[in-house]
């Protein structure tokens, strides 16, 4: 079966025995949590939570990109979230690479790279683009410090409130486990 | 019990019977869904996704930003993605307001505006800031069209390669069921 029919599938099934109809638009439990896209990350089984508890932004390493803030600032000043989890992981890919990197790796090729067994990517073969040099790639050089920055950035934001409580983890993929990363007070503007 | 306690209680259950610890990170069924923040939304449930599945991207309406491109592209560049689905959704709060609304709102006040009864937010008092103007809250106006625009703007993109599928849906929150958005050929780069 191909992916677009597995996935038509399993929605068959689900809406066949759907009996949230009735969930109103703002978040029940009143809060947000921004986490990274990857796969292994489930934030309503970590979380705990149900359809209509809690807004969910997800991008690439769960950074608090522009748009990140875009979402999170809709979230409260609309829709009433009023408590926010930052939360990254162990074993990011985003730790694994640099704006040079991929970068170069797009300029060569639009072909997956394969991660080779020496930890480099293959440099593949083109057609590639440059247009990669005009993309702030949000790499992750430090998992705990990154953490950090995405909270104090949130924090020091023009457009959030100092009253939402932001609070950083990092789930650790091997266990399960949400691990609070402390933000040091003269790192924020709480 | 606090929000923040209902997590890390949840999260310890989850914890305490984990066994995804020895998943990959690249997304084991090779596809990406980029979808709404919105809590109703469970992506994992009407997908049907498991842990490890799929990378998950998600903003306010589910769009084609400059971040979920970011994202995008390192999912299929260094994580061998090779289908995506691009799922907004009925009743979306993108929907109900403009970025002139949403930037009067703020400037009068951070804090959150209540949607009343007549569907205007009441306006809020101080201390609020100007900020709002500087950015691109990309609200939508038709939600179907809305779905081609971001499958357009995604595969006319110049790190996506022509050879990725991108599927556009609308999530019905009443019927829990995908809806598909043909996106019309001379609109496609494809």
């Amino acid at each position: 079966m191909s992916v677009l029919d597995e996935v038509l599938s399993a929605n068959e099934a689900y809406a066949a025995s759907f009996d949230k109809g009735g969930l109103a638009l703002p978040p029940a439990r009143g809060f947000a949590i921004l986490t990274c896209m990857d796969a292994r990350l489930d934030p309503a089984k970590y979380a705990g939570l149900s359809e209509g508890d809690a807004h969910v932004i997800r991008n690439a390493g769960g950074r608090a990109s522009d748009d990140a803030i875009r979402s999170l600032v809709i979230s409260y000043k609309l829709l009433g979230t009023s408590e926010w989890f930052v939360i990254h992981h162990t074993d990011c890919g985003m730790e694994f690479f640099t704006d040079e990197v991929i970068t170069g790796l797009l300029a060569n090729s639009l072909e997956t790279a394969a991660l080779g067994d020496d930890g480099f990517y293959d440099v593949g073969t083109g057609p590639g683009s440059d247009h990669g040099q005009h993309i702030d790639w949000l790499t992750i050089s430090d998992q705990t410090q990154a953490v950090v920055d995405d909270v104090v950035r949130i924090k020091e934001h023009p457009l959030v409130p100092p009253r939402i409580p932001v609070h950083g983890f990092l789930y650790d993929v091997r266990t399960g486990r949400l691990i609070e990363v402390p933000v040091p007070s003269d790192e924020s503007a709480a």
